[in-house]
């Protein structure tokens, strides 16, 4: 049995859930107050972060080198090309969401609007908001630009770099932070991946204090 | 011919430099200014960052991208083991360095004494030097239990996951910022690095104003 250590709006956990589920993995979810790590808990990931993934006895952390080691152990459906010059592009393209719109969006946008107030760490930071703002505009049209020239973010097949833009763009949607009418393709884009059943229980997260917006379950949005 | 945009004191760029150097391949460094950066080098990667790598016309981004990249199409010798948790755990020790130890280390401890000066952004910030000083112990500590239970960090071969915590530690180590007499295993593992003749192009490294520190060449440190 499969079991995540999670927190229902992080864009790691939510590549790892979305992964699981496009390889037809049952998983039991616990949710992790990681910001209030018990030793139980660091035990399992002395970097104190989540996703942690227990299986078989195994503990594994990192959420991209979690994703790869299912991708090697469960190659069914592949989440990456066969080719070297696609996976290549499959992991710029990962590594560009899980770590600079990571660092100019998500923290900018989603820590500074609830995760810090769950953390009991105080009000919002508004000249971060603000550059968060700005700066989700500049990754959707780099998106917009991808997606002239492809089917999917990183070629013309569905892959792991499109799970893991997924994953950051519906934290952001949760609390109303995308605006979908900057591109129509990225909103057909998105479109197509959440009305996938992996993307399901994603919809289906809540957050206390932090109601979704309107629009995240509607899959005509 | 392959051509790396670099720039010395940057530790994903010393990853990428210590894998092709193992891998026997040449390259041509070209240092880049990437927090001036001019139109052609944002052309070459959006990202604005480096390292960039240049091989065949193709232009690539992301150093862990470059590395997968470069062990699948250079198999030989190999930086990562043949089975899954093997590779898993690889990427794990890979991720822990470029992402939390970069976080609370690199950036507290290199960015604020070295790239703050050379990219006119002030002084460092005294809190953040304190942390990163602080921080670097429990890493120091980390390495030294993984080394405790393994030849190397990530198993009993050497992988890519060391060549990733030498490139962050040789570039603490240009500032004498690593306390080498913490752990003894920890100094052994590094001694055998840094004899390595891949590395030896870094020992040779210069940053105009920040002469290295005396002990940063000397094998016998």
């Amino acid at each position: 049995m499969n079991r995540l250590y999670h927190f229902p709006l992080s864009p790691f956990c939510r590549k790892v859930r979305l992964t699981l589920a496009e390889k037809k993995l049952e998983v039991e979810l616990v949710e992790e107050r990681y910001w209030e790590p018990s030793a139980d808990f660091l035990r399992r990931n002395p970097a104190g972060k989540v996703p942690v993934l227990k299986t078989d006895g195994r503990v594994m952390a990192e959420s991209q080198a979690i994703c790869e080691w299912l991708e090697e152990t469960v190659p069914q459906p592949p989440l990456m090309p066969r080719d070297a010059e696609g996976r290549f592009e499959v992991r710029r393209i990962c590594a560009w969401f899980d770590d600079k719109f990571h660092e100019e969006v998500t923290s900018k946008l989603l820590y500074e609007r609830v995760n810090k107030k769950i953390m009991g760490q105080g009000y919002p930071d508004s000249r971060a908001v603000k550059f968060g703002a700005s700066r989700i505009k500049y990754h959707l049209d780099y998106m917009a630009w991808l997606l002239d020239q492809r089917r999917w973010l990183a070629g013309d097949a569905m892959t792991l770099a499109d799970f893991t833009a997924a994953a950051h763009l519906s934290c952001l949607d949760y609390i109303s932070d995308v605006d979908w009418n900057r591109s129509a393709n990225v909103k057909d884009w998105y479109a197509k991946i959440k009305s996938r059943p992996s993307f399901r229980p994603l919809l289906a997260d809540q957050v206390p204090g932090f109601p979704a917006a309107a629009h995240y379950t509607d899959l005509d949005f």
